[in-house]
């Protein structure tokens, strides 16, 4: 089965995406017949031989040696002297961050029918803000902490109590993200955020809460859950923490959770999915408080795909591969077009 | 000036899109040294020569006889047997409804680095959905009637008392749009709006609505508002009508508001505009209701611009076209990736 990994990108989180997608590649590349493609800071597009797919390849800049692409109706183009080779064949994106997961790549492969493992636009777009992510939860129902939402040249006064969570609205990665326990800190930690973005997000800090993974996809009307996990215990992760998070490949233990639990967070991960998300792999992170759930955050291009989750992630990639979404195409006819020319006469 | 019209595209407003594209032509050609790209419902772009810019052209298919355009970074490229011409200069983005207003163009334009005038994809998106419409204006203080959210295979149980008005959630042009004054028109009304959508909103339909109507955007801190304009008053404007609306390019009179109510329009349109639709000329369409402003709706690239509502629409343009706001490039050193190799002594 052919597929191409989409990866890079011109974002803050370009460099977990290479290494997402070296963790990626050694995961699938037994059962698929696979094809990298990079997509650099200028946002030029390589085509990259799989036994350079290695992190100093990309920081070297040795990939611009290599075939460079060009997305047409359809899938990529190698331009050469004499003619050019079309890749035709489904992809996996795999760009966390600005390009992959606000909503630009999908807009670009629907545009062009290129079938992709991916968020839509539409997903993208509401997930990669947080501000609009704590809207579509509450629309579906799905409980999340309330918030507080500045913009960088707003007043700085808030009304959350201390202690709190700062977050920039837009990225991923914990990048820019601190906590807050007392006043003094509230400014740097605010010019932190707001290197960023524009928005910042202002949440409750609830020391201990318990948190919880689930990823999933749904193919064909029926839903595939990974196991849940409860995530390595730090205050929360700083980027270097995730960033060697994006390299995990091994297993992981299901959470000692109840039925119950599971349950809740299955059902809340299905209200979130269906139907905005059908295409892509997402991994939602949850809260439990008081015997509650709470959305924490939905990610629509989890690092490394999640795959430690699954029990059997190279088959779970195929099944999602076989029931992807298609935009659905629109006839014109000229109608009306007609009809007015026929009134003038012409 | 240069300036490139994009218009047409795969969507139930291709046609107005071309009629807008011509009214467009009119007015700014003695001004604007401009191109035109036709982007097709198969999504081919074509560069058609000025005295071919006809509605016939387009029904007739004659634009498949003229040259095929490619988008690359920086702008449109044509390709020839003895190389290629470039096509650079800033883009007016006329694609009424799927493509244009989705938020997909502007992802390519943005991802591609070529200046445009239309929304980005942030602002596109929250105004294709009338739904996230109504999320944003709440989170913006600017008032929306009341409403409920249907999905296609929701049961059909509606709790708005009638008259109401369905609309299909992600469409203009008031594309299948009912007035629902009884439960036996229910079903049929559904049935139109889900031709078009997946989600439908209903509202309450209010007989004798006070409208009104204002355009502007923000150039370099300033906002340029139009006229208030008191739109033609149908029950609704119904399709074939709207189209004809998309050919308009005389001027209009200034509706006959006080002072206060200018104020209160321009006030919410500030509130909206600022700072999601940034590089945008955006037309939003207000009900007043016992003195009070509620925004119908947002379009962010309305039908012919709404040239007809500016005292100088070509000085309005080049002012815009001046004043683009461009994407932050994000430059990446592979700092983590430096420092995991160093770690790793390689």
């Amino acid at each position: 089965m052919k597929m191409a990994i989409v990866f890079g990108g011109a974002s803050y989180e370009h460099e977990i995406s290479i290494v997402s997608a070296i963790t990626v590649k050694g995961k699938l590349e037994s059962t698929f017949d696979l094809s990298f493609i990079f997509c650099d800071q200028d946002h030029k597009f390589y085509l990259i031989d799989s036994s350079k797919m290695k992190a100093i390849t990309f920081s070297r800049g040795e990939h611009k040696k290599m075939g460079q692409l060009f997305m047409v109706n359809g899938g990529f183009e190698q331009r050469g002297m004499f003619g050019s080779k079309k890749y035709e064949m489904p992809i996996l994106n795999l760009i966390h961050g600005g390009d992959g997961e606000d909503g630009t790549l999908a807009s670009m492969f629907d545009f062009y029918s290129i079938p992709f493992i991916g968020p839509r636009k539409e997903a993208a777009m509401l997930s990669f803000d947080k501000h609009y992510t704590k809207w579509f939860a509450a629309s579906v129902g799905v409980k999340t902490l309330p918030f507080e939402v500045l913009h960088k040249n707003d007043q700085r006064q808030l009304t959350t109590p201390y202690p709190f969570i700062i977050k920039p609205a837009r990225l991923g990665s914990s990048i820019g993200v601190s906590i807050v326990r007392e006043a003094q800190e509230l400014d740097y930690a605010l010019d932190v955020a707001f290197e960023f973005d524009e928005v910042v997000l202002i949440e409750p800090f609830i020391s201990g809460v318990k948190e919880y993974n689930l990823a999933g996809f749904s193919a064909r009307g029926e839903i595939t859950y990974s196991i849940v996990e409860e995530p390595q215990k730090a205050e929360f992760l700083d980027f270097e923490k995730k960033y060697l998070d994006f390299s995990r490949s091994g297993s992981v233990e299901h959470a000692e959770v109840s039925e119950a639990l599971v349950g809740q967070l299955r059902e809340s991960f299905a209200k979130i999915y269906l139907p905005l998300f059908e295409g892509a792999i997402i991994r939602c992170d949850f809260f439990e408080i008081e015997g509650e759930v709470y959305l924490n955050e939905v990610n629509p291009i989890p690092g490394s795909m999640a795959n430690y989750l699954f029990d059997n992630f190279s088959g779970s990639v195929q099944k999602l591969l076989g029931a992807l979404p298609y935009k659905k195409a629109i006839r014109v006819n000229y109608d009306y077009i007609h009809s007015i020319s026929s009134a003038k006469g012409k």
